[in-house]
């Protein structure tokens, strides 16, 4: 039993690691005087984001904390600490999102001066500096999980199989719900921030003032450059770390239902997902040693790619054998879920599945979007023969990219559900996201030096600096695709296994389902219907707030251009702050609707209509919020290396293209329309289908209460008559 | 009984009216002999589209014909009959087609002729043209469905509750599949041919060789207006024959299971679908009577507006009246399919709720595509910021518009379901279908004034000729959105219908689904995965291949302009034919794959992973190409329009800005990505749900026979521990 107590250890463990490589980035050179100037203006930038998104998120925080109380309170099942799990939820999530960009803000301009130096130095600090991040986020989330179960356990005075268990895991719940509550405003408003900084930017400083890009006279380009840092690195890390909460919790809802002989008091299909995860910090840890490159290698891109895949490679292989052990360690031979038998080989096996899932679905992201690849050339192609064309196929990429991703999912779901039933495809996820951390540092290290180039730029250092800090960028570019195949299809995973724990806690608190969510019923299919709506007007939402964010943007530039005096002479200072709050007012503002629909859709069907309408909305919002991640992830990202490509010069019928000709000009429209697409609508699907199932897994106790109350009066003949729609009656006249 | 017998004479009399109306026609003025010069190309050049695309489609119905017999033969429950079923639909189909194209290329030039003396002959002229094909259509569908169906029954000798008349019902089912499988190739192939040709034509045309628009000397343009009547006609008119018969079948199917007293032997319910349909043939034509205009009617798409509404609302509401007595006269007081009784009042009611559907259906999606209203503003206003805001704006407006079509079809599927059960879904669809005939008529008078419009160009008759055709071609733009909205909408209740038809048949044939397609299991959930994912990647390869077909036209045409000799003085004369059979055969051949797709995913998946499975994978497909459809189509309509406003001149923060400004050549762009988008991929997605349904019913009982064997085996225990996850026993640890 004592090794519950070892899993927050993985998480301090894990903190440690961030606060002794955090220091080592901070003791770096931060460069001269013109360097820190600027780097301080974009680390007060991102403070100031930070400021006024956590002031509105405090407000949304108290209130949810209230109403999830008087929830708990009022239903006998729960009670006021579920409030207490979402508030700390809430701040771990924001906490990780604090010290990824605290973290990104030092190393920028640290790499930027390494990058003086080699390119081996420069990737140092940029990784060293994304594994601070990664680290941080995986061993809070460690930490917040395990901690919290031990405190909830002795609370509730739980042991396996009692009520008290499952009013432990219930509020832990909570904690999950407060995560990924944080997780959605930060990828959405930091989305919406980062794509409506820089159009803003462009707009005004480039076409009306005629000043050049990146110039600090230009109060919106530091806006432009805290952009990076508030959509790519927190609001990824507070994606991520909910991402990883919720698989994790997804797979200890369903342990706890599971009956199981073994040596930790019943708990071990509980305890296997902490410790993976806790086990995955170590081998991450590890695999972060393997991310280097020699001092005299050349400046390309091949052996920045060879070193992160080694490390990425190097930690997944090592998951692969370590789970082996830890599995057969804690799991016993067979254990039950819902009368379905599955052994602890078929636990590993499908462990396996969801790690082959993961490399399978980052490999067909890549050649959906990488340069060179057929997909982005036929972009290409299609940029000679103008805008329209360029932008039909980016679009028709995009929808063709949905395929083999979806095979590859409905492979996945069938073969781990195959092996161990439900338990295997939470697990799956699980192990999937066990080298999170590792995920992150790959994904969190591409806007560092992008950043980095942009003050090399600012400071007008010399050019071979902005040389390595590209190569670095060029190379964060495709981890940064591959991180979104691999984000969605693990959402997908945690997201059916949220659903299957769902239906356990509908029927354990007095709603029948009869066993089914039953797409064949009218009322079920009409929910799969507006379920399926949800991330159609999500993106909707989220994209068109970028276009008008922008508008906001180039408002309040304007007015600081007409009344600060020698702003343009460079002796009046830019109020980038105010410029910063209202990017983030409008984009905070902006991303309130997507996020109440978000939160309220599922709520609201659920009383309304029930749980199991409710069941239908959330396969439909999953289904559909699946494909239209990919499609907008992966026709994004295949836009922008569909442009960048014009930058070597590109070949389209036997004549060569450069920048400034006129399919570059096309291909910058399909960039720019992939910019919302590939960072604002399309990585909140994920957090969408996953908080959606969240927010129905804690609403799910008190709706089957109500609902099965309704059910047991008047309604319950009719009900029965009408649930199974008894098509044996009718057979017997049809014939054999 | 006798009733059954006054249906085919509907449908006579539909084929009568199409004879006599076709004749007046005829009559009519053809105009000068340039006028007829054209309309000859364009009539001789839709003949040879349609010589090749029936050439092709003989192949693929004689195959498909061949399996259909075997697996009838083979089969214990079926015999050869389908396969004769299947070519009467396939050539009923064509058919329809035909009539459609052949009048269209008579009344384009004869509609430029009266547009010479006034709107009010101009539009009598088209609508009439109209009418020719939707009385055509509806006449053909209502013949061969009641003609075959009393040819079936006396030929199986088959009477209400037996097995004969399973037989029959499912022999009629091939019929269908015959008629909605030409529907998506006329379909698809209409509308990658009529999108390809327009591009080629203006690339070599307009850009290459400087020539004018609509230049007879261009080889191409003949092709692009024949494009207008292959894919705004002919593909048209094969799509709503077939989603006429399978909306009509598909009530039929759950009226055979339907336990009924009445007066005509038990088939009430099969009745009467076919008896509304066959009203609604006269209800049109007397709807026909309001289209018409006072020959002192103003110059302005008003007067024209509201004659089409008057027709339109007239014949809906007719048929909300007559219905009432019809379903009194025909039905019984009450009726029970599947253990689920329901009254005549609830159907009535059933048959309402698809009339306001279809209604409000309509209204939302001239609400998103109207000039004037607030979604297509939208796009104008960030038409002035460039491409990319343009884009990006249609792209919000059409996710946008899945919200409020989402809701009301959801509304319409629980309300008809509470009325009236499955029987009120289906029959819903039907009520709403009624009134087809008038749909089409002023569906197809759009294209045939844009034709028109065409002719009067190239004849170079006097202006007010055109701006009398442009008229009607503004008021057909707004019809054809809205027509789309409903074939959307109709074409989901259908699918539905269908849906739970294909369920009822795959039961009493021997494969227990236990009265649920269970999405809660991992199998079903991976199908409801491919099946979303399928509209994506057909719409991905429709679009696709207008890109690419476009570029064969432009090479055929390259090559008439180098060797034909005296081609550009207008001596020699260009191969209009080759051009078109170019672009036929490419459209065609790039139209396989999605047929394909369409075809045998739902056959592989039914045969491979069984019934319940595929009851997923439709469901699936079903709620994703409904709202891809509905997205597609309204973004395509709303860029469409948008670009048009700036022909009056749009007023964008206080600049007013016309056609050739930058905002406008934007919204060019938005236009050329909407065009597959509303003309290709868009209006394929309701053929392509409910083929997927159609096929998936024909196939079920050979499915259910081959699974059931395997299910009743070594499976049976497995799969009876499997299927209901017994909740129940893991619920006895759990609080209540």
């Amino acid at each position: 039993m004592s090794i519950v107590y070892i899993i927050p250890l993985f998480g301090l463990l894990a903190l440690l690691f961030t606060a002794v490589q955090s220091a080592w980035v901070s003791r770096q050179d931060a460069g001269n005087e013109k360097m820190t100037e600027i780097a301080k203006h974009i680390a007060e930038g991102a403070m100031a984001f930070l400021k006024a998104e956590y002031k509105i998120l405090t407000y949304f925080v108290i209130i949810a904390a209230l109403l999830l109380g008087y929830m708990g309170y009022s239903h006998h099942n729960s009670d006021w600490t579920i409030a207490l799990a979402f508030i700390i939820g809430a701040i771990f999530s924001a906490t990780a999102g604090f010290i990824g960009m605290k973290i990104a803000t030092k190393a920028n301009v640290r790499t930027a001066q390494a990058a003086r130096t080699s390119l081996a130095r420069a990737l140092k600090v940029s990784f060293t500096g994304g594994s601070v991040m990664g680290m941080g986020v995986a061993g809070l989330a460690v930490l917040g999980l395990g901690g919290l179960f031990i405190a909830l356990k002795a609370y509730f005075g739980a042991e396996a199989g009692t009520a008290e268990m499952i009013k432990t895991i219930e509020v832990l719940t909570g904690f999950s719900l407060g995560a990924e509550s944080i997780a959605l405003f930060a990828r959405v408003g930091g989305g919406i921030y980062t794509k409506a900084a820089d159009v803003g930017a462009d707009l005004v400083g480039k076409v009306e003032a005629g000043i050049p890009e990146d110039d600090p006279r230009n109060p919106a380009t530091i806006a432009d450059n805290v952009g990076d840092n508030v959509g790519d690195v927190a609001g990824m890390g507070a994606d991520l770390f909910g991402s990883y909460v919720a698989t994790v919790l997804a797979t200890m809802v369903l342990g706890v239902e599971t009956t199981s002989l073994d040596n930790f008091g019943g708990l071990a299909p509980v305890i296997l997902p902490m410790f993976i995860a806790g086990i995955g910090i170590v081998l991450s840890i590890i695999g972060t040693f393997f991310v280097r490159i020699g001092e005299n290698a050349g400046l390309s891109t091949g052996a920045v790619q060879r070193a992160l895949n080694m490390g990425n490679w190097g930690s997944i292989v090592l998951t692969a054998i370590v789970c082996y052990f830890a599995v057969n360690w804690i799991l016993p031979e067979t254990m039950t879920l819902r009368s379905h038998e599955f052994t602890r080989t078929g636990v590993y096996g499908a462990i396996l599945v969801g790690l082959v899932v993961g490399t399978l679905m980052s490999i067909i992201t890549e050649y959906y979007t990488a340069m060179g690849k057929r997909p982005v050339n036929s972009i290409i192609r299609q940029s000679s023969t103008g805008h329209a064309t360029n932008i039909i196929g980016g679009l028709a990429v995009g929808m063709e990219s949905t395929f083999l991703p979806i095979l590859v999912l409905a492979g996945g779901i069938y073969g781990s559900f195959a092996l161990a039933g439900l338990y295997g495809v939470a697990i799956a996820a699980a192990g999937m996201m066990a080298t999170t951390a590792m995920q992150l540092a790959i994904d969190a290290f591409g806007p560092i030096a992008d950043n980095a180039g942009g003050i090399a730029e600012m400071s007008e250092l010399p050019k071979e600096v902005r040389e390595k800090t590209d190569i670095l960028d060029a190379v964060g570019n495709t981890t940064a695709a591959t991180g979104k195949g691999f984000a969605i299809a693990s959402a997908a995973l945690t997201a059916l296994a949220l659903f299957a724990a769902y239906v356990g806690v509908v029927e354990a608190n007095g709603y029948k389902l009869y066993n089914a969510i039953n797409i064949y019923k009218a009322d079920v299919l009409a929910g799969l219907f507006v379920g399926a709506m949800i991330p159609f007007i999500f993106s909707s939402l989220a994209i068109r707030a970028v276009g008008e964010a922008a508008m906001s943007m180039v408002e309040e530039v304007r007015r600081q251009f007409r009344t600060i005096p020698g702003i343009m002479e460079g002796t009046g200072k830019p109020e980038y702050d105010k410029c910063v709050a209202i990017s983030t007012e409008a984009s905070i503002k902006k991303m309130l609707l997507p996020g109440a629909i978000t939160i309220l859709s599922p709520i609201l069907i659920g009383f309304i209509f029930g749980p199991e309408v409710l069941g239908g909305f959330l396969a439909g919002a999953t289904v559909s919020g699946v494909l239209m991640g990919m499609f907008q992830n992966n026709a994004g990202g295949a836009w922008d290396n569909a442009k960048k490509s014009f930058e070597k010069g590109v070949e389209i019928n036997g004549e060569i293209y450069y920048k400034k000709s006129e399919p570059h000009k096309a291909s910058v429209t399909g960039d720019t329309v992939g910019d919302p697409f590939k960072d604002t609508s399309g990585p909140s699907m994920n957090i969408l289908i996953k908080l959606m199932s969240i927010v129905s897994l804690v609403i799910a106790p008190t709706l089957a209460e109500i609902h099965g109350k309704y059910q047991t009066t008047t309604a319950k003949v009719e009900q029965e008559a009408k649930k199974p729609v008894a098509i044996e009656k009718t057979t017997a006249m049809l014939p054999k």
